[in-house]
C-alpha cells in the first residue's frame, strides 16, 4: 500500500540574515499520482547545510532563491517505493534534491546519485559520500593538485568538508595540518581524522603554532574561512603554493567589502594561485568521487561524524545551529529508523 | 684584429631604493684569451629593466645580489666576433645575460638566445622580443588562457611588457582594454598598440570609464601595478577569470604588508584565478615564444617603442627614470652603430 500523504517543510518568511524556525512551516500535502519517468521516493534522511542560508536570504548568491510557500530545498536520501523508469526499481536507494518532506515523486533525471553499495550507511550519502565529501575530493585533487610529501592546511579542519580534506589528503600521501576552533575540534582532528598536526585559532600562540607545524612552508591551503586564519596561512606558503578558496564562513558580511593584507606582491613572488572553487561547477566528476570516496570509507581511510536530529519537526530549527558551531558533525534529519 | 680593452660598468655601491647614477662606475678590464668552448661577443644594446633595482637592493627578492665591484648585470644582444664553440660563428647574433659592458667572453651556454631572424632589428631581440615580449606571451597564453571574444584588461598598458600583451591577445581574437596613466600612454594604447578602449587610471572617472569598457566584464586581466587599479578591475571581472599577476609597480612598499579589499569571496563566487607568475620560471618556452613573437612583429600584429640612449657612459643614469614614467618605450643603451 503506497502512502497517499506528504509531510513538507515550507518556506514561510524571508530571513533577514541567519534563518530561524519560526521562517518556516509544516504542511501537509496530497501525493500526486506518478506520472511515467518518475519515482516515489520515501525519504530517509534529510540534509541540513549552511548554503541554506544562501538558498533562502534575498542577498546575490550563486543559487536560485526559494519562493515562500515552496517546499524547502535541501539534499535527501531515500528508497525508491514505486518506479515508473526503466532504470530504477523498488528498493533502489537514491540522492538528489529532493527537500525537506517525507516524500517525493520526481522525474528520474531528479536522482543526483543512484547508491552502488547499499552496505555502508544511508546517511553518507549526504556527508561524506555526498557533497561535503565531493566538494572535498575535487577541491583538493583537482584545484589543490597535491604531491605525495605536501603540506596540506585546511581550515575548518573538522567540519563535515574539512574533515574530508584531511583524511584524502592524508591517503594521498600528504603531511595534514588542521585548523579548528578550541582544544575538543583540535583533538577530533588528531584522533579522529588522522592530522598529523592540529593547531587552535583561538589560542594566543595559534601563529606559532601554525609556523611550527608548517616547517617546509604550505604547499596547498584548502580554505574554508577566509580572515585572519588564511592571512596567517598565507605568510607560510610555499613556492608555488595552491590556495583553494572553498568557503568564506569567517568572515560575517561581504558589504561593504572588508579589507585585509594584499595577497598580490606573495602571490607572485611564490608563483601561488589562489582560486575559487564551488563543487556545483563540476558535477561530471560526482560519480567517481562518491566511488573513490566510498573505497576510502569502506577500509577507514576515511572517518567521519554525524549529528542526527529526529523527526522532520526537528528542521525548521536546525539551521542556526551550524552558525555558532554547536553542531558536532554533518547534520542530519532522520525520518525512517531503519 | 680583435680588440684587447673591455669598458665596463660596475657596481660602485649598494642604492637604498632606487639606483643612481652614483651608485656605478666605469673601469677598464682586459679581454682574456680566448677558452674553449667559449665566444667573444661584441654588444650593441644593452638592456635598462625596473628588475634592476631588485638585482642590486639588499632586499629579499627573486634574484640573487649582484656584488659590489662587479659588473652591472643586463642583458646585451651583440654579435659574436671569434668563436671557439662548434655551434657558433664569427657574425651570428646572439642575446644573453652578458652585463653592462662592451664585450663579453662567455661560455656558449651564457647564450640565451640566438638570433634566427637577423632581417628584425638586433635591439628588439632585448624589448618585444626578449624577455618582455616572452614575459608577455608566456604570461597571457600559459596562465591568462584567452579565448576569442574575451576581454582581456592589462595593467601599464602602454609598457614593453602590457603592449606587448594588448596586442598578442588582440592577435588571437580577444577584446583588450589598456589602463595607463595619462592621456599621452592613453593615446598610444588606441593609436599604436590596437586597444579596443584605453582607460586613464589618473582620470576621476577612471571607474565609471572602466566598467564602460567591459560590458561583459573581464575574463582576464593582466596585472603589472597591482594597487587601486587591481581594485577597480576586480570588480568587474567574469565567471571564471584569470587574474595574473606579472608585477606589482604601482605600490611603493611590501613591508609592511599594505591593506585591501579582500579577494576571497569575489573568487569564489566567480570561480576566479589570481596567480603570480615569473618568466624566469619558464625557460623551456622562451624559444618557441620568441619565434612566434617575431612573426607578429613582422607582420605588423606588434607594434612596439623604443626609448634608446647612447654610450655606456649613459647606462648609470638610466635606470631611475623608469620609475617616474620618463621613458617612452622599451629602455635599452646603445654602444655600436650600424
Amino acid at each position: 500500500m503506497l502512502p497517499t500523504r506528504n509531510r513538507q517543510v515550507l518556506l514561510h518568511s524571508r530571513p533577514k540574515g541567519i534563518p530561524q524556525a519560526e521562517n518556516f512551516r509544516i504542511a501537509e500535502a496530497v501525493i500526486p499520482e506518478l506520472e511515467d519517468g518518475h519515482l516515489l521516493v520515501r525519504h530517509h534522511y534529510l540534509s541540513v547545510e549552511p548554503a541554506m542560508r544562501g538558498w533562502v536570504n534575498a542577498v546575490t548568491n550563486y543559487s536560485e532563491l526559494v519562493q515562500i510557500g515552496a517546499v524547502m530545498r535541501a539534499f535527501a536520501v531515500g528508497e525508491v517505493l514505486e518506479s515508473r523508469h526503466p532504470d530504477f526499481r523498488r528498493g533502489d536507494k537514491v540522492m538528489g534534491m529532493l527537500g525537506w518532506q517525507e516524500y517525493s515523486a520526481i522525474p528520474a533525471s531528479a536522482v543526483r546519485y543512484k547508491i552502488k553499495r547499499p552496505d555502508l550507511p544511508l546517511s553518507l550519502y549526504l556527508g561524506v559520500l555526498g557533497l561535503n565529501g565531493v566538494t572535498a575530493y575535487i577541491g583538493l585533487t583537482r584545484f589543490g593538485e597535491p604531491r605525495p610529501g605536501d603540506t596540506v592546511v585546511v581550515s575548518s579542519a573538522a567540519g563535515a568538508v574539512g574533515s574530508a580534506v584531511g583524511q584524502i589528503a592524508k591517503a594521498l600521501g600528504c603531511r595534514t595540518v588542521g585548523i579548528a576552533g578550541g582544544p575538543q575540534k583540535v583533538g577530533w582532528c588528531l584522533d579522529q581524522f588522522g592530522y598529523d598536526a592540529a593547531v587552535d585559532y583561538k589560542s594566543a600562540t595559534f601563529e606559532a603554532d601554525l609556523e611550527e607545524a608548517c616547517p617546509k612552508g604550505v604547499d596547498v591551503y584548502f580554505d574554508n574561512t577566509s580572515g585572519a586564519i588564511s592571512d596567517a596561512v598565507l605568510k607560510h606558503i610555499a613556492f608555488g603554493a595552491r590556495i583553494v578558496i572553498c568557503g568564506t564562513a569567517s568572515v560575517a558580511s561581504w558589504d561593504p567589502w572588508p579589507a585585509g593584507p594584499r595577497p598580490e606582491r606573495h602571490l607572485l613572488v611564490k608563483r601561488a594561485t589562489m582560486r575559487g572553487f564551488i563543487n556545483l561547477d563540476h558535477d561530471d566528476l560526482y560519480d567517481d568521487a562518491v566511488d573513490r570516496l566510498s573505497g576510502w570509507v569502506s577500509n577507514w581511510k576515511i572517518r567521519y561524524r554525524e549529528d542526527i536530529l529526529d523527526g522532520l519537526e526537528s528542521a525548521p530549527g536546525s539551521i542556526a545551529d551550524l552558525y555558532t558551531g554547536a553542531n558536532t558533525g554533518k547534520r542530519l534529519i532522520r525520518l525512517v529508523t531503519t
